[in-house]
Formats: structure tokens, C-alpha cells, sequence
């Protein structure tokens, strides 16, 4: 497997190189708002830590990420009185992995709602920081 | 939420009331082979806790289903020489889940390779048989 890119973009935004909606953090992970969201109120959950993907990951940190999908995925359903959530996750191209930081997508969903493309336009950066909030409210 | 259902499938499966293609098993966790599989070698990784889904779980008993993810995510890859995987999980019946025992799927994947819907057929009992020792051998 290829070795972890300490310059992809989630990283840049670990280091506040480049700008996020956070959502809240602690001291392993990062969880703030998708800008190409497949649902409303997309949220993404990353480690601290460097690693590509799940293949490379420590399994200890993979224990405190899970921790906080918890945490976002019952304050994303809560903040869009949506009834369900799926998680995923991708591991390397073939599988539809795009930046190579390991990362959770949080999708809340309302029954008939479907899941969009991952390729579909940035949202407005005005809704997801009031997304963020929503959330961080309730969390 | 609706509570936990103790016999629910995948209770019945630990219980070993159903039979089930088992990858091999630990003190948390129990990975077994999908019997509709949404891609070729599609496995499942349940606690032996039980919870309805991500939503109600122990997060404690989460890093251990995540080290187990893991571990077999690495071999199903292995296994059916896949350049990467998914990994999912479905929360309530809005988001798709079906089985109301806290379930993550991992999906092998090859590039240009589709994940088809979770309605197919059931797959061969041989066929799956044979795929559980294949991950099996190099887990």
C-alpha cells in the first residue's frame, strides 16, 4: 500500500492550512462538515493521527474515532430530525476513497432519502457553518 | 429508539440457532460471510453484545468490533485480491439496516467494480463456505 501523504487535504485542514466547519474536537479527533455533501448535513469524523486509510490504521485510535462517530451520528440525527444515519467508509480508489487521510461520512437520513454521488457541487459554506452549529448544538 | 430485539437473526446466529458461514471468532466480536452479497466476498463483523446499531452501542465494545473490521477487512482484501474495500454501517430502517443487531458490512472491491443493491439473491451455501476459509486462511 502506498505510503500516508502527510499533505493531503485533511491534514491541511488539521493544521488550519486550510478552513473547515468544525464541528467540535478532543484530543484524537476532528469531526467537521463534508463541502461536497451526499446528504444534508454530511458530516466527516478524521483521527488526529496520520494513516491512508482503515488498512493502515492503529486499532487503538480506531477505538476513540469510533467513539466520536458515535457522538456525530446521534447529534446529526438529532439536529435534522432525520431517523437513521449509515456510515461509511473507503479504503483506497478502487473503493471510492478520494483523499487519503482515514475518515468516517456520516449521512443522516429521512425514509425514501437516498444517498447522492460523492461528485455533485460544494454546498454554500454560509449552510454548512449553520450546519456545524446545528449540530454542535446538540451534541 | 426501539429497544434491542434478543431474536432478532444475527442474536439466533450467535446463539448458533441459525447457521452462518463464520470467518473465525474472539471474546467481542463474530465475523461471518453475507448471505445476499451486495459484491463478491461481502462480510459481516457483529458484536456478541447486544445492541440495536451504532446508536445504543457501548462505545468500549465498539474498538473492539473496530479491531476486528480491521482484521478482516486486511484479509478480505487479501483473500479475493481486491485493491481496496468498503466498509458501511446502517442505522434504522430509514438508512437501510434490516437486521436490528448492530452490524458493520465490508465490501472488497476491485476498480470499476459496483456495489449492487442489498435485495439480490441469496448466494450458494458452497460458494460462501469456500470464501469464509479463503479470508479465513489469511486473517
Amino acid at each position: 500500500m502506498t505510503a500516508y501523504d502527510p499533505n493531503n487535504i485533511f491534514a491541511k485542514i488539521l493544521k488550519g492550512e486550510i478552513p473547515s466547519h468544525k464541528i467540535y474536537e478532543d484530543d484524537h479527533t476532528y469531526p467537521f462538515m463534508d463541502v461536497m455533501p451526499m446528504v444534508d448535513g454530511h458530516c466527516l469524523v478524521i483521527p488526529k493521527q496520520g494513516s491512508r486509510n482503515i488498512l493502515d490504521a492503529d486499532p487503538a485510535m480506531l477505538g476513540h474515532v469510533m467513539a466520536t462517530v458515535q457522538k456525530v451520528a446521534r447529534a446529526a440525527v438529532k439536529a435534522f430530525r432525520a431517523e437513521g444515519c449509515q456510515v461509511r467508509q473507503y479504503n483506497e480508489q478502487a473503493a471510492g476513497q478520494t483523499v487519503f487521510h482515514l475518515h468516517f461520512h456520516i449521512l443522516p437520513l429521512k425514509t425514501g432519502e437516498t444517498v447522492k454521488p460523492h461528485v455533485g457541487g460544494m454546498a454554500e459554506q454560509a449552510v454548512l457553518a449553520k450546519q456545524a452549529e446545528m449540530i454542535r448544538a446538540v451534541i
